[in-house]
């Protein structure tokens, strides 16, 4: 086996790694951070730039009618590949990693076995996704769905650009690819012909700054549970001349949801169930609330979010009781508008397993962690290709200018990875 | 004394009342509901009308610097006079009742009084108060507070009418009052000379509507403590990605303090205290926030009233204290920003019994209650004149087209008030 063979040289390409993440910044960049839109100009120069570096690395290169772009190193055996993946678009004026890192550390595996001339027992491929940032088109995972031929013909027609309104299809056209092929619903990419697919990302949450690992080992991507728009209605009052027991008082009744969910929440960790609720936007009306006024309309959002369904399930029976009991406590009406979600996607046991293992065979600490974003790795995993992600520590978050992975923890995640690349033959 | 003297025909002229109900909502309103603005049309329409009465009774009519109205009826003591006030203005497009009620509760009796042509023992005096809705000029109590010489030179060249910012001095002076007089200080009353103010007024909440009784005896007018600007600040983060503990989510922190605030309120009426508490503006950031993102801000407002000084600040202690824990335990910072409110005003004791007296005697029930907006008896009772305010039962609140008072229940209160200028020497 390659690694046994040449343990010194059988190393990841950093330094070409770093070269390119501040090419990266200088071409997509500006004053207010980076911004490489969905099928725009900034993801197709990142695009190119690992074109360029698959050929000159000698390496099989190729585009799908989506884009996507496979930059392939050959193993012993023609089936069950190994896939490192992720995206190269990024939201308007956020951070040069979320992405970026996961497909820079693929290449750097892949520059690394090209350098030491390895010969792996199953095809590397690296898979730049198109289009994983739904803020561009308002539709999830663009690019790995369209690689298993996913993509509906309603959304090539109708999901349109949100800046000028540019239908997705005519947009992969205008990128070069082949929307026809898509509405046909032909597929690139075949579940079965793949061993595995791995998707390093930086981590967009602390938990590995707060518990000082530089890798993470993603046991599932959490599902959510979403009511974007719900409301809760009661009744407009004078603040000093009615009495508590007359109020229906919107403000009261909604801070009451907020705090029996929180409980659930509470709850739900001490059992050990993986779960996250979260009220991201609360608003009284502009144009009728007033500080002496009880509040009469409340508007809301609602996202919990778990690696586990039955938690989910488990939320929402709970937030329909709650909501039930404050409604006739506080004589207000609720209503939840649209339920929107996703589900949870498990990653491989074996592919978490020997994440794990080759963390300890390098020595450094990882943790075992829910993923709570969506990411392409969702969709492999749905298609029935084990999966699993690496995350990378990261500071401030993702989605902003102030995204801060350090190099160190890059290489770590990138040798994690190549001793995938080169045992993955005992995972067989 | 002339109650016992002519029994029969000493009762309120409730027709000529009705009439002018009539007149004002013809003369003042429109298909949205009812308009009379601070030294604008409407409320001089108003008062030219209650002026056209006065002079039709017969009675002494005048006005002062700042266009109050006086209708005197004179009584066998030139001292200690009784005053039946009340407003004439009203908000944009409110109802017809808020304030006129009160004014024509005490031209009634005056009518009443000039019909049986009684001789009661002090001069009873109807005064229509202007401005008292701070919509139109943003400070509070102008007309009653220019009667005793209290609005400052300040708040006659800055206050400016909120639709085109005609200064507040120069309002009075366009409606024929002498701002000169006022800027001088010069007072019109003298609380000394003042023997009881009494202010009928429609409840802007629905305890009578509730307690089925058709009116109350107000025992104080409630101050206020008022943060109207304040907020929370927390800071964005992902919703999927930030762990319950690392989160400093401003939408939970201040949800935490409105329920524990309402849990101050719970325990403040358990023990007795008066108390009313009111988030009535709570809201994310528009421009910031996300059903996937923890809520980085949130902006509110407090009103807390009470008739005792001591509870209020008892709730200041409570809410300070609250904030502080509340700020440890999510990692957030509240900014109440300004602080502004008014003290309360206790009604006199005697006033009350004499109120409560006379509705024992008339045969109607009434309640005692707090009183939760403020009105122009405040002003009275904090220069010292024994105040009491006689509210009327009404439907659907106050400040809105549907302002809904019966007739009956304005009759009982327009008795009640006859009984006590009858009866004034009883309380001398």
């Amino acid at each position: 086996m390659a690694a046994s063979q040449e343990p010194l040289e059988l190393a990841p390409d950093i330094v070409l790694a770093k070269n390119i993440f501040s090419e990266l910044a200088e071409k997509t960049g500006g004053r207010s951070g980076i911004t490489r839109a969905s099928y725009g100009e900034g993801e197709q120069l990142a695009h190119d730039i690992i074109r360029r570096e698959g050929n000159r690395l000698g390496l099989n290169v190729e585009t799908d009618a989506a884009c996507n772009l496979y930059v392939t190193f050959p193993g012993e055996m023609p089936n069950g590949r190994i896939i490192i993946g992720s995206h190269l678009d990024s939201v308007p004026r956020g951070g040069n990693f979320d992405g970026a890192a996961g497909v820079l550390c693929g290449l750097s595996v892949l520059a690394g076995l090209a350098r030491a001339a390895a010969k792996p027992r199953r095809d590397i491929t690296l898979m730049a996704i198109r289009a994983e940032e739904s803020t561009w088109f308002p539709a999830s995972y663009i690019g790995s769905r369209a690689a298993f031929g996913l993509l509906t013909r309603n959304e090539l027609d109708e999901v349109e650009r949100t800046s000028d309104g540019l239908a997705l299809g005519d947009a992969i056209a205008a990128a070069g690819g082949n929307a026809q092929l898509l509405r046909e619903g032909k597929a690139h990419l075949s579940p079965v012909e793949i061993g595995q697919f791995i998707e390093p990302h930086i981590e967009q949450g602390p938990c590995l700054v707060m518990k000082n690992a530089p890798v993470g080992v993603v046991t599932g991507i959490r599902g959510s549970l979403r009511y974007r728009s719900a409301s809760c209605r009661g009744c407009y009052a004078h603040s000093g001349a009615t009495p508590r027991r007359a109020r229906r008082d919107a403000v009261r009744a909604t801070a009451a949801l907020v705090m029996a969910m929180d409980k659930a929440w509470d709850e739900a960790e001490a059992c050990g169930d993986d779960l996250a609720i979260t009220f991201g936007k609360v608003f009284t009306d502009p144009e009728a609330h007033a500080f002496s006024k009880v509040a009469g309309r409340v508007e809301f959002s609602f996202d919990a979010r778990s690696e586990s369904r039955r938690t989910l399930d488990k939320v929402e029976d709970e937030l329909l009781r709650r909501i039930e009991r404050i409604s006739e406590c506080h004589s207000v009406r609720f209503d939840l508008g649209p339920r929107t979600g996703s589900e949870p996607a498990a990653m491989s046991g074996d592919i978490v397993a020997a994440l794990q293992s080759s963390c300890v065979a390098e020595g450094v600490p990882s943790i075992a962690m829910p993923c709570g974003a969506g990411h392409d790795a969702a969709v492999f995993a749905q298609m029935g290709v084990p999966s699993g992600m690496l995350f990378i520590r990261n500071e401030n978050g993702s989605h902003n200018p102030n995204e801060h992975m350090e190099m160190e923890d890059f290489a770590v995640a990138a040798r994690v990875l190549m001793r995938i690349c080169v045992g993955a033959s005992r995972h067989d």
